[in-house]
């Protein structure tokens, strides 16, 4: 497979062009193109180009309104809401993020809850802009049914990932972002495509039963992470990014999607937290990096984010490698 | 093993009685009598009479304060600061927790911090009576290390449960309350006691290295459930209830404690969520109820707390069996 060396606002303007092209209005297509060139920046290439075609599909079914404009709500001091109107997350996130931010400087801790969106992004890119306006923060969201409640034996959870971020003064902030499925889709593909047994705990077969077939797990589920427990995290992801706040489960979500291969209609809630209100103002940074250098000074052990920092200065210099099929494909469209 | 049939407000008695005997006020007694007897009550055993050794050898080194008087207050309108003054947790919480209920009403989120605690109990017994006010609790404490950060070797975060707390209109409230490692240090203390092999993955000996001798875990030490996404969660615990608010971190705990067989000195947080103020006021309880009924249909899950609150009514009703053994350990106390 051959590459070409793009730089990084080449791939922003890629991807603008293209979603202009399918019908995204400015503002859309930039938010957009924004978390996409994040990803590919991070070297976190599963949430990068890959998604572009995605996007598209749901431009072009009619799914998704790419020139929606996004109403933000003050609900009470620490709440707001965001109403996507229907349209691509990025923008709405992007709306709302400065209100939060503002609620949770006054309250201590603030929540934004999005309704109406089309999620399809990692979860970092957002936990992130928080973080580096010294908030800790943590953001969830539900997708479509893949992974099964611990005992049961079909899929009802979406992937339904994690993200959290910790501010620090004279580094990037320190965030992780994790799906509540022991392993994601994308790799169990890549297992199928590649013809690889799984390893034992990962999925299930259409009739509940573990397997090590890519392929079974496929039409089969996943399971959550550390079993009961990750389960557990999957069902917390519902509630909140689901039931708390008026928008759809992932088995409802699931109902309403038309299947065009892009992200289905879904919420997501954000929690904001000042750390200079709790408290300890004066030191809680300082004192939270002696925990940072407790972990390091482990081989082995790493910081969550550290890779995806050093991956970013690399591309910041060099641009970012992208497989010349995917850009093909990116081209036609 | 023989066992005696105790009623809960005899475990409730005899509790209070052996922690005033040892230097309790009324207040600190009765309110860890009252988790005690929760946990008994539910079935929860390990965080029930079997902790009461481990808080009276604090009262008798002197480690904790048996009168202390908690202090709260208001940091920022979504704030509250609890300082337990080297007290017992139990008090502290009681003291805060119509102060947290009342900011989440006022603001739509609220944080508590509690600093200066000794915390022994089951965190479920904190987030069920904010969830029984109708609102949406979260809560973490972090404790001595226990737990290896994944890819490294050494013991640096606590056991570090989290628990959540969902209100329902027509049922006990869902809770859910999961420690960070994959096993309770307690199930590795029975698996050695009854010279069991634990199963893979469970915990390193003292060099960092897989092993299924419980005996060598013991030494060693725990790993996170899910391996690194389990860690991530340990670690936001860490920073959650050590760094934002200004107490120790499990290995500051540790190096600090005297290693009485009680509780350290740590701290602990709390977010409560008001879900009238979220935006689907009237309709997220019954909208709700749909996950949870999709999850009960499937034959093998069931809600988390189910078994917690069938044992709940069964011991009002008929009280609950404790081990002689454990009982005399008490009396003579």
């Amino acid at each position: 497979m051959t590459n070409t060396n793009l730089k990084l606002y080449e791939i922003n303007s890629l991807v603008t062009k293209v979603l202009v092209k399918y019908g995204c209005n400015m503002e859309n297509a930039s938010a957009v193109a924004d978390v996409i060139e994040s990803a590919e920046a991070a070297g976190c290439h599963s949430h990068g180009l890959m998604r572009l075609p995605g996007y598209v599909a749901t431009l072009k079914s009619g799914k998704v309104n790419g020139k929606a404009c996004p109403t933000v709500e003050n609900l009470a001091p620490a709440v707001i809401k965001v109403n996507g109107h229907n349209g691509f997350a990025p923008y709405a996130l992007q709306q709302g993020r400065s209100h939060l931010i503002k609620s949770t400087r006054k309250c201590g801790i603030g929540v934004m809850s999005l309704v109406g969106i089309h999620h399809f992004a990692a979860l970092w890119t957002e936990v992130e802009p928080i973080a580096n306006e010294g908030l800790v923060a943590f953001a969830c969201t539900s997708y479509k049914p893949a992974v099964i409640p611990a005992g049961g034996t079909k899929a009802l959870y979406g992937t339904n990932p994690i993200a959290f971020g910790w501010p620090r003064k004279s580094h990037p902030p320190m965030v992780f972002d994790q799906a509540s499925s022991v392993m994601a889709r994308g790799e169990v593909m890549l297992a199928a495509r590649e013809e690889h047994a799984l390893p034992d705990g990962v999925g299930v077969d259409v009739d509940g039963k573990p397997t090590n077939d890519p392929n079974e797990v496929l039409k089969g589920a996943l399971l959550a992470f550390g079993g009961h427990k990750g389960s557990s995290i999957a069902m917390m992801v519902e509630l909140l990014a689901g039931g708390l706040i008026g928008e759809s489960f992932s088995f409802e979500a699931a109902v309403r999607d038309n299947a065009d291969g892009g992200p289905p209609q879904g919420g997501e809630l954000m929690i904001a937290i000042d750390p200079n209100l709790l408290g300890d103002a004066d030191n809680w940074s300082d004192h939270s990096e002696k925990l940072f250098e407790k972990i390091t000074e482990q081989e082995g052990a790493r910081l969550p984010s550290d890779r995806r920092h050093k991956n970013r200065i690399e591309s910041l210099k060099s641009g970012v490698m992208v497989a010349n099929i995917l850009l093909d494909k990116i081209r036609v469209l």
